[in-house]
Order: structure tokens, then C-alpha cells, then sequence
């Protein structure tokens, strides 16, 4: 790549769009900027910027697509597949000032943000006028809403409310040449024109900035009910889960835990959790505003579970268990990354091939006599298989992980599934997309990808295959 | 445009890959294939071809790009915005022998259809089986699935449900060289790569040819409630249905129906009509699987609607009334249409600005002098504006329905609206969307139907303007 440098006249410039504050180029202060949540990479960007409006990003982009210079757009850095990394160094552009709730509009159920909001604290805002909005990453309290429009974030209410891509139906965007552009609005339904606000949701900052973001909301379920069913086998809960769904009932979320997730959380968390000894746990929530059709469908998915060989079924009987039941869910991530060097990859299946994938994870796991960890949100058939680098050498693990992960991804797409769910392709994945995909779609994407940002200065190295 | 006529030996080709008998040339053939519901337009194709795989309409498409033979893709004929109309004549390619619904995956509740399945034929397969396909345009009942995806098709449902996009998981499309390329898939999640499916879904036929569809489908809610709220104004009716949402109550469907809309609706079916002397009528329908919540639902909803000035609130006591009631609702277009030559505006705005349209719609009635009948789903804020040809000469009909429609859609704008929520843009909308959208926004447009349709073959004239 032909990128150049930041030149002293540059940053000047730089400086008078945001503030001299805001640029930051000493190493100590760009270390926050060289790494997200991707395993251990680092890169360095020549400079971080902060900036605080639509119109700064416009002027900032004008300079960067002007000289040349590379620009990695930044939400609160929790990505897992590499998106925030700046590998060619240049800009990395935080979008982190950029943090208010611009409007919640209670008649039209939906809320304008800044792509720097905090997702849990729009969450908050929203719950106290009653509404909600239901896509809750595991990183909820740190992620930011832009980030989620630009990785078509999941997380676990996927299952019955969807994913970030069904809330998004307006954004402000800052094209690569800094152009300004609105797409969609506020209305329920739009058919005039290309549907290009889908388009950028998802595109991992490679085809535009998003700086305001236009969601929908909906009313706040009043009660909920959270259960737990531990199984002595892999293969016995995914099958009772799918059984859940032939039933009929759509939980809001049904997460699948392996034994050895639980137990990571237990030493990290420091706290005994129930049936940890079991050799998968199913955590099952509903939701809705009928308490007694919710006791109505726990039950008969406590029912389902038990036929299907559950050991117990355990109910949380207040708010308080429930926390603690997702609190240990949302912080298996953190712990089992803390076992040792680890590579996490993002499957997913159609829901119903979720046994057959945990087989399939078990058989190359032994194929390769290598540790694989798994847990995620198995209502979606979205399984996280953290392949973790146990008592094998450097030079094992180097070799054989790349053939593990193509292995998995090549039978998950056998099992009519794709190589990630809601982590993105970002740096890590792109190697594997040729899997995935065909070669005509990739390069489809690479001429949108022209069109969008003709000097490849936005993200660059993300997403499509070298 | 320099498009080639096509030649016996070309049309002979198109016989030896689809049959002879699927391959029309004689005008009185042809005749169903030069128009759909889009007012009195009427345009011949060359030929109109029925193919019966995706393999012989990438067959077709291969002869038709290296030929520069233009190809209008046609689902039922009944769209609103002239997609299907072949106005560079050349091939009628015609959707209506791929019927067959290919797989009802109860496992992963996702059905899997040719596009030419009648939207209504295919919800009944599935009622069969408990499932549900909410999406239900007006013209159901002979409506095909493949048009529905290509024009994003929403309905009363949508409400509630969203629209046809909310539901496409994955496509099997023809690009216009004759590749073929699936998308997507059975996964509830999906972020490898951009979103191409939901790219094509909306575009209209001219990106390429949808053959296959994934759709999701959902448990079948058990029980519903139907209403009928009589106005005596307009702006009450609107008024009220916004207050029905700040109520946190989400009905599945909201239609609103003016005075003329129902006198027109009940000359159509020579049937009386409740309430029909009130100036504006609301239809409301609740679903769910609880009874109770349904009727505490429908006795707020009343409330509601009575303390916004109500004239009675009815509520269908059994499936017949209902039935009855969405007949009436249904037939509505076809009525007002017979009235005289009309011109059909699919306005949407948010559902907060309805009352404001509603208002809109009247002053610039009056200013013109020109007579407007409106109706429609409401609880979208998508109103069908009608604009009909009574006691005014050809000569100012000509001259004022564009002044009309420009003025119309310009107000829309202004409330945060569109110029098409359901109905697509095709051939009679393309020159108002510089009122809904861009320079910019129409430009990348335009470059992206140029990566997918580099000899524009492919429904030419349609969606972006000349």
C-alpha cells in the first residue's frame, strides 16, 4: 500500500479541527489505541484523534482521503476480530466524545445517538421512560452503540428480539472523501431506494464513519423468569434446546455453557456457581407481560429439559439470582481468555444443527488433541469455541491452530452455517472468508468497497481477504 | 440506450432452454405481461419467458448481457410503482412457474420457497404446521413471495411484525451475466462479509434476478381481537392511534380509513358497512397467545379511543366478523381506483407525524382543488394517498398532478418522511426520489447498479431516475 505519513502540517491541522487536546501522539497515550479485545495484538496508529462532532470526522476525512493516510475507526475497543486495529498505522479515529443521546422519541419509539454512547447507558436512559432496547452484547457496559452498528452486534435477546441490523433505521455517515450522508430515518418501513443503511451495518468501518445512529425501541417487557438446566452430556442439552423451539417457545435468550467455561468463571468470579460440576448448563430466560403465561412456559420447558435428560431444573426465584446467573455468563469471556493463550472463533449454525456442531467441535478438538472450550448463545445456534493453547508448544500451537480453525469453519459451513455470528471477519477472520463465501461475492464486496472508499484509506486490511 | 431486438435464432435459444410453450410472442399472449396494477400503463415486451429453475434463468440472463437484450423480471403483475413493466420491451421474464415451496424446517423455523410462490398459498402451508409468515400485502392472495422480496412488501402486519427485509435470511439470486450466487443462509446471525442480502431485498429487479428465498417464520399467535373505532375528524382518529403507542401497547395491525375510502369500499362489495358516515374509521388488531392480555389490551385501546373522541369503539365478536372487517380493508384499493383515473401515493412518515399528514394531505387538496382519498396502515405511518381525476379536465390533471405529488412528497420530507414505504419506486416514483434522497446518496446508487449490471440490462428505467 502507497499510504503516507502524518506530516507535522497534517497534525497541525489535525489540532485545529478538534482541539490540540484531542490529537494524541505520544506512545504512553496511544497505547489504549494498539489493541482491542483480539486476542494479544498490537498495532500503533501514528496518531489517535478525538474528535466531537459529524462535522470535525467530515474535515478530518477530507485531509486523510486527500494525503493518503489511513484511518481506523474506533468505538470503546471490545471487538474481538481485530475491527479497531490500526495495521497500517495512520489515524486511529475514536468515536468516544461523541457520546450523547441527541433524542428519545417516546411517540415515534426511537432514539437518536451519537456513535459514542455506551450501549448500557442508552439501556439505562430508555428504562427510565419504559422502553428498551434489547441487543445487550456481553461487553454491554463498555461497548459502544457505534461499534455495535458496525460489527451488527448480537448477544444473547438475540434469539427473540434480533440483532443490532433490526433496530438500525437511520445514519449519519462520513463518507471516505468526508462527504456527509443521512440514510433512512425515523419511518417503520422505506422502500425508496437501495437499502444502503443495511448496507453499512455490519461493513466493520471499511465503507464509512458512522457518527449518529437512528434505533428502534420498544416497549419494556414487565417480567421475566431466568432457569437454569444442568445436563451430563453436550449432546443432551443442545438437543433438549432445540426440542424448546419445536415446543413453540421463543425465550429471549437460551445460552449453552461447557463444564470447563463454568468452571473458568468460578475462579475468576471466585464463587461457587450452581451445578458447576455438570457437563453443560442451559440458561434460559423469558420474558413478557404476563407472569403467569411466562410461569406457564417455564414450566414446560422445565418439562422439555427433564425429558430430555436434565438433571434438575433450578429457577432464580428473584432479581438478584437472575443478576448473578448472567453476571456469571457475561464474564465466561473474560475468564476463559485467562486460562491461557487462546484463538476464539465466532460459529454459527441454523439452530438446529447446533448437536451436530458440538460434536464436531469435540471431534477436531480430539483430532488434534487440542483443549477447545465452548459456550454462547445456542438459542441462535451462535457458538464461541475458544481453542485454548494448553500444554502444547509454540511451535505446535503456530502450526496447527491455522488448520483447527479452518477445519471447524469448513464443517460449520458443511452444517449450512457461517464463520461468524456477530464478532465480524475484521483482521483475524479475513483469511478464512474464501470458506464462507464464494469467490463472485467476495469480489462484489470488493467493488462496493471501491465505490465506497476508491483510496482504500478507511479500515484498510479489514474484512475482505488480501 | 442501445439495446438489441432479439433475433429468431436468440428466441430460439430461449425455446430449447425453457420449452417452446414458455416462450410467448403473440401480442394476445403478451398482453397479461404489458401492464401490472400500476394506474393504465400499458408497455409490450418482446417476449415473455417462463422458466422453471434458476439454471435456465442463468441460461437466459448469460444470452440476454451478451445480447444487450433488456429483461424485466415480473413476479403476480400486482405491484403499484410499475417495476414489472418492460418499458424498453425485450424479455418479460416471468417468475410463475418456480411455485414450489421447497422446505417447511420446522427444526430452524425457516421455510424455503422459489419466488414464485403465491405469498397467501405458502401462510397456509404453514398455518398447517402452527407457523407463521406475518407479512400480508393486500394483495395476498396472488402476490408472489419473489415480488414481495424485490419490493420489500410490507401490510397491516408489519406493525407489529415488520416487513418482507425483517424476515429474508438468505436468497438464491441470477447476477445479470448469468452467475448464480446464494446469500445468507439459515443462520439467525450473520457478519462475514456485507450485507448483499439485504442489498437486493428492495432493489426492485434491477440488481438481479431473486430465484430462491430463505424466510423465517415464527409460532402462530393463538388468539386475536379485532376493533373498529369511528371518527368524527380525521385528526382525531390520528391522533388517537399515536396515543394507543405512547400506551406501550403494540397492536398487530393499525389501518386507518377515510369516509370516501369506506363509501367507495362499500359500492365496490354492494355491502353496508359499519359505521360508515364517520369521516375516518380505525381497524385494530391485537394478537397474542393469552387471551386475558388480549382483551385488557382491547379495553385500554378502547378507553383510549373513546377519551380521544371516539364515536363507539366495536369490537368483532367472532372470526367471520373479522374476516369480514379486513375484506372490507382489502378490497379498499381496488375500490377506490374504480372510481376514476387516480394516481396512487405510498407517503410514509413516522407514526407521530400522522396527524400531520393527514392534515398536509387536506390543505394541499384544497389548494388544488383536486380530490384525495387516504388510507392505510397507520400504525406505520404509511398512508396510501389517492389522488383521483373527478370533475377536472385531462388538460389540468396533466398539468397539476405532478405540482401535486412534488408538493405532497416535499411535506412528507419535511415531517421526516419518504416518498415510498411499500409500494417501491419503479418507473412512476423515479422522478420525485431527489425529494427523498441525496445527490450523493442517488450517485452511490447508481454506482452500485453498475458492479451488479454492468450493460444495465436488468429493469432498465426503473428505481433510479434518467
Amino acid at each position: 500500500m502507497k499510504y503516507n505519513k502524518i506530516t507535522p502540517e497534517i497534525l497541525r491541522t489535525f489540532q485545529q479541527i478538534v482541539g490540540a487536546q484531542y490529537v494524541l501522539t505520544d506512545k504512553y497515550d496511544l497505547e489504549p489505541y494498539s489493541h482491542d479485545e483480539t486476542e494479544d495484538l498490537e498495532y500503533y496508529p501514528e496518531v489517535a484523534i478525538k474528535p466531537n462532532s459529524t462535522d470535525q470526522i467530515s474535515q478530518i476525512m477530507k485531509i486523510c482521503n486527500d494525503n493518503m493516510i489511513p484511518v481506523t475507526p474506533r468505538g470503546a475497543g471490545t471487538g474481538l476480530s481485530g475491527g479497531a486495529l490500526p495495521i497500517w498505522g495512520g489515524v486511529s479515529l475514536s468515536l468516544e466524545r461523541m457520546n450523547r443521546i441527541l433524542e428519545i422519541d417516546v411517540d415515534n419509539m426511537m432514539v437518536t445517538v451519537e456513535a459514542g454512547v455506551i450501549n448500557k447507558v442508552m439501556q439505562d436512559e430508555l428504562e427510565k421512560v419504559g422502553l428498551f432496547y434489547p441487543v445487550d452484547p456481553a461487553s454491554k457496559e463498555s461497548c459502544l452503540i457505534g461499534g455495535n452498528v458496525s460489527e451488527n452486534s448480537g448477544g444473547p435477546r438475540a434469539l427473540k428480539y434480533g440483532v443490532t441490523k433490526d433496530y438500525v433505521y437511520g445514519l449519519t455517515i462520513v463518507l471516505a472523501d468526508g462527504r456527509i450522508l443521512k440514510l433512512g430515518g425515523k419511518t417503520l418501513k422505506n422502500v425508496t431506494g437501495y437499502n444502503l443503511t443495511q448496507l453499512i451495518v455490519g461493513s466493520e468501518g471499511t465503507l464509512a464513519i458512522v457518527t449518529e445512529i437512528i434505533l428502534k425501541i420498544i416497549p419494556k417487557p414487565r417480567y421475566r423468569q431466568t432457569m437454569l438446566a444442568p445436563f451430563d452430556s453436550l449432546d443432551k442439552a443442545a438437543k433438549a434446546l432445540t426440542r424448546i423451539f419445536t415446543n413453540k417457545i421463543i425465550p429471549s435468550a437460551a445460552e449453552f455453557i461447557e463444564k470447563a467455561a463454568i468452571k473458568a468463571a468460578e475462579t475468576k468470579l471466585e464463587k461457587k456457581f450452581p451445578y458447576s460440576d455438570s457437563e453443560a448448563l442451559l440458561l434460559i430466560e423469558l420474558d413478557g407481560n404476563y407472569p403467569q403465561l411466562l410461569e406457564e412456559q417455564a414450566e414446560r420447558i422445565g418439562e422439555i429439559c427433564l425429558e430430555g435428560g436434565a438433571i434438575d431444573v433450578y429457577i432464580a426465584e428473584n432479581e438478584e439470582k437472575q443478576a448473578g446467573l448472567w453476571d456469571m455468563r457475561r464474564k465466561i469471556g473474560e475468564a476463559v481468555k485467562s486460562i491461557a493463550p487462546y484463538k476464539e472463533e465466532d460459529t454459527v449454525v441454523p439452530r438446529g444443527q447446533l448437536p451436530a456442531l458440538v460434536q464436531k467441535i469435540k471431534e477436531i478438538s480430539a483430532k488434534y488433541n487440542i483443549t477447545t472450550i465452548s459456550y454462547g448463545h445456542a438459542g441462535d445456534g451462535n457458538i464461541h469455541c475458544n481453542i485454548i493453547k494448553t500444554d502444547i508448544t509454540e511451535e505446535r500451537w503456530e502450526k496447527e491452530l491455522p488448520l483447527v480453525i479452518a477445519e471447524l469453519f469448513t464443517e460449520v459451513v458443511k452444517l449450512g452455517g457461517t464463520i461468524s455470528g456477530e464478532h465480524g471477519i475484521g483482521l483475524v477472520q479475513k483469511k478464512y472468508l474464501h470458506l464462507a463465501l464464494s469467490e463472485t461475492e467476495i469480489e462484489l464486496m470488493r467493488q462496493i468497497k471501491a465505490i465506497f472508499d476508491p483510496n482504500c484509506i478507511l479500515n484498510p486490511g479489514k474484512l475482505l481477504p488480501d
